[in-house]
């Protein structure tokens, strides 16, 4: 394929410096950061120049990414195709569908690894993929790139990508940071089960604070999911106090 | 060591049933079922003889060991050595001390695997004991044979096994009951921590649900441990209702 693009990494947070390096194996890669501090590896450019790529990835936190793209909208390249990265997907493609310019191409992704997970190389590893408003050469350009990364392409709507996620990643989640407050130990008589649980809490309460919160608060499905998880706990509860009372 | 004893075990359900064939390795066993439906490679005997064996282990539920120990207690033999096996070990060892005459040694221990964990043998997987009342040669002879199991033997006290336990296997197993109820399925976008929650519900929803009862009731720290688990899920949920209603 043709790798001859330039690509803008806007946000240089941990996400961002993985995902430019990442990118910056097939093309040319300039990034931009709020603070201009220099970042390692990574050739930093002015904002304007950035944002007019042939490609922009936006690496931004999902409670700041409203705010990027309300400033960013006007200087973006008439030929940029405008990608998010968000952990989740409705909230960012409507903000990218309202905000930004009408003729601007622009798909959703969630690369669903990082650093850690992708730190021994991208093959099998999954990307959501949302075309939403760009030509089929540019769907499929990109679609082959990813593909070339030998990564696990999944093509859903930002809809089916959050119900499915409120389950995977948000029970996930809220488990993992609800049993982080527990301060759980490693035991001598720990089982199979417990060793899990306790890579579960460590998986999770590892990624940022709010991070957790955004993938809550901006997933429109993973407040039902929390009401079913908590009437089942309560339930649980209910039958086993009741047996206390009763044998 | 010398191996030419007798041994009875009593309750020849899933767990007994495996634990009668490890032990024959080494030794001569008998089996008593309250049915006396013929078991497959055990040897049933009559109550009486079985209850009159070198060493006597039950293998029953928690739940009716109080009656399977009260109505056996006098028909036990004067120099048999009685263990239990149940998976909480407060409760059991004090039936034990209550309930069977005076002379009588006898070992708590929860052998904590059984057919499925054990099937590509023993080597490795856990045994606790708890020497309650016996000589030092008897507690020393049955150390060493399952040190000749190559299991790892975890000697503590019956309420250490218990206060451990309440979080080890009781949140493990509370977290897999109520994620059970939820009918969680794989996702292609499942993540490393959704597939470890998936092998924790599989793990503990395919014990009887009647252990997963006991184990709680009978263990005096599980309480203590629901209610922090409870008090850690409502002080999530309230910080993410929060930050719903806010941002």
């Amino acid at each position: 394929m043709n790798t001859s693009k330039k690509i803008g990494v806007y946000g240089l947070g941990r996400f961002g410096r993985y995902w430019a390096d990442l990118l910056s194996q097939q093309f040319t890669v300039i990034g931009y950061n709020r603070t201009s501090r220099p970042v390692e590896g990574i050739t930093l450019a002015e904002r304007e120049e950035v944002l007019g790529c042939d490609a922009l990835f936006f690496c931004v936190s999902i409670s700041s990414f409203e705010e990027v793209l309300t400033s960013c909208a006007d200087d973006i390249g008439e030929h940029t195709v405008v990608f998010d990265t968000c952990s989740v997907k409705s909230y960012p493609a409507q903000l990218m569908q309202r905000l930004l310019p009408e003729g601007t191409e622009m798909i959703a992704t969630h690369p669903m690894f990082g650093p850690d997970s992708g730190k021994h190389g991208t093959a099998g590893l999954p990307l959501v993929f949302s075309p939403l408003r760009c030509s089929r050469e540019t769907a499929s350009y990109w679609r082959d790139y990813f593909n070339l990364l030998e990564l696990r392409v999944l093509e859903m709507t930002p809809e089916e990508h959050d119900r499915e996620a409120a389950v995977t990643q948000g029970i996930t989640h809220v488990i993992g940071r609800v049993l982080g407050e527990l301060d759980l130990q490693p035991s001598p008589i720990a089982t199979l089960g417990y060793h899990k649980i306790l890579e579960v809490v460590e998986q999770t309460c590892n990624d940022p604070f709010q991070l957790f919160m955004d993938l809550q608060h901006y997933n429109p499905y993973t407040h039902s999911m929390r009401l079913q998880l908590k009437e089942s706990l309560d339930r649980v509860m209910q039958d086993l106090e009741r047996a206390d009372t009763q044998i």
